[in-house]
């Protein structure tokens, strides 16, 4: 039995090709005294790690050519040397594009899969979830008849910020690309509106969707939707910027030319990670296991089958072609 | 004896002309009960009253076609119905580009310019010396040893800006057009360092000003300016935004391309306007009339004489010609 994983083997020039990535076999590691081996079930993929293919300054450190790709897994032990872990245990941790994982235990957490799923942990109550919680409610901080904007409105993050905004009470519109994703929002999730990027009237399908203007905007995507919100934004209104998806492949950066509606509306803009407010996900984490367990958060997931798909699936997330949560079946 | 005032003429279409004003003439005003005459003594210029002679939204109000252009004004009350004011009171208020103002006396407030200078109350310890000061100290909250850099350095606010950061133990870094202007934020004001924006390598100079990156941005300009600043962010830094000149004769926006930053270094970002934080007046005017008075913040004034020459001087203004705080004197 070899342990499979997906290194970087080359950092992309523009747009992510599969070239960029090679799979390797290694043997499964041995665990030393105080270690735990994790058999990862379910890899979580994200927009931020291409980010880290990059050899430029980002908020974390780069990905290093020939090393395990980054990413956040669900697994079961299998074999621990650790007294904190017992085999047969669900954890959520760190381990990366592989099969197997082997650490000391640090940053591994034990989850209970009895009334969610486990692929949820890597989702709607994981990184993804938490950002949303954090980004609207710490720093958007919207009230209750407020109207609120998030991009990327049927994505990992998206949707929870849009069901969440729900939930307080307020206008929740997304901007999402297609009408099948747009439906789904509006329908499945129980937004107000979704505006279809796509549809190729970006700012007057806005407009239309946000009669008052908008107070809270959630930023996943940037470039001309970023203009099309900075256009809308009502007087003392707060952005959150957590992610910029529309630039990563960018070989020349989009210029942002509304950049003045941030003077005349006073508005607030936060750029944030979630893993620079880790104080917060105690408090989050059991709201949004509530929501999820009662139905009042609804989320969906699309799943490629095995770790060699992973490089696709990946491309096709910076694309937009998945359907909410991206994750990889290991096992 | 007439009232000379300058009102909007026409609306401008990127750069300002002369021909969007016109001079009149009208009686002096007759007080009324309850209201109170006062002659103009100095009229303040500032960039914030280009966006009022647009046709869009902005901050404020917009000036209509006919009405006097709006300004800041310190005069001598010479006569009064209004038991609040004595004849020969000194007096700060908003009656515009004109030689008299009548009023009941709303938003009209006396000065004390017996220990510095009349005219001060519009630059230094009026609205631009405020902003400065919520804009550094509420918005941007440096801490000793960080460095504050800010955009039209040697203007009625970006001196204060660094001046004031001097004084809380901050590294203060000037922009500003020109050898001269540079030399004076260095040389007289205390700056650390300044950057020429004209010399033509604005992002390597900025580079070699800031060592350890810029943890505090002050915005006045915009453009270019903003995006050099932009890349030379720390981690975690913030940005005031109080005015974008470089923008507001331009009939095309400028595209900001190095937004990202926001995101890369989770910056704080933030427009304001200083009538929005009336409330914090009183705790910045004691402090600044203190510096002043003491010569730890020093300032210096371009004055046109005359009404007739305040277009004129305002398009100056716009186009970076002034040296510190812009005046109109009135008699």
């Amino acid at each position: 039995m070899e342990n499979k994983r997906v290194v970087l083997a080359s950092r992309p020039s523009g747009w992510v090709t599969e070239d960029n990535f090679r799979i390797e076999t290694s043997p499964i590691p041995e665990p030393k005294d105080g270690e735990v081996l994790v058999k990862n079930l379910w890899l979580s993929l994200d927009p931020y790690m291409r980010g880290r293919m990059d050899d430029t300054k980002s908020y974390a450190a780069k990905q290093e050519i020939g090393e395990v790709m980054i990413g956040g897994t669900v697994g079961e032990v299998i074999e621990s040397k650790n007294p904190k872990f017992t085999a047969g245990e669900k954890v959520l941790g760190m381990y990366g594009w592989q099969q197997y994982g082997c650490s000391n235990g640090a940053g591994l957490n034990k989850i209970d899969a009895s009334r969610v799923p486990m692929s949820a942990y890597l989702g709607v109550l994981g990184m993804p979830g938490v950002t949303a919680w954090v980004g609207l409610l710490d720093i958007c901080q919207p009230k209750a008849g407020e109207t609120v904007v998030v991009s990327a409105a049927s994505g990992a993050v998206g949707s929870v910020v849009g069901q969440i905004a729900r939930l307080k009470a307020c206008r929740a519109v997304g901007i999402a690309g297609g009408g099948k994703k747009c439906d789904y929002v509006v329908e499945e999730l129980g937004f107000d509106a979704c505006v279809d990027y796509k549809a190729g009237k970006l700012n007057e399908d806005l407009k239309a969707a946000v009669p008052d203007g908008i107070d809270c905007y959630f930023e996943n995507v940037g470039g001309e939707i970023l203009d099309a919100a900075l256009r809308r934004m009502n007087p003392f209104s707060r952005i959150a910027v957590c992610g910029l998806i529309s630039q990563y492949n960018a070989t020349e950066p989009y210029g942002v030319k509304t950049f003045r509606s941030i003077l005349t509306n006073r508005i607030r803009m936060q750029g944030f990670i979630v893993s620079d407010r880790m104080e917060l996900w105690a408090k989050a984490l059991p709201e949004l296991i509530g929501w999820v367990a009662s139905g009042k958060i609804k989320y969906r997931e699309t799943v490629a089958q095995g770790l060699e798909n992973a490089p696709k699936a990946f491309i096709g997330l910076l694309k937009g072609e998945n359907f909410g949560k991206q994750l990889v079946k290991l096992a």
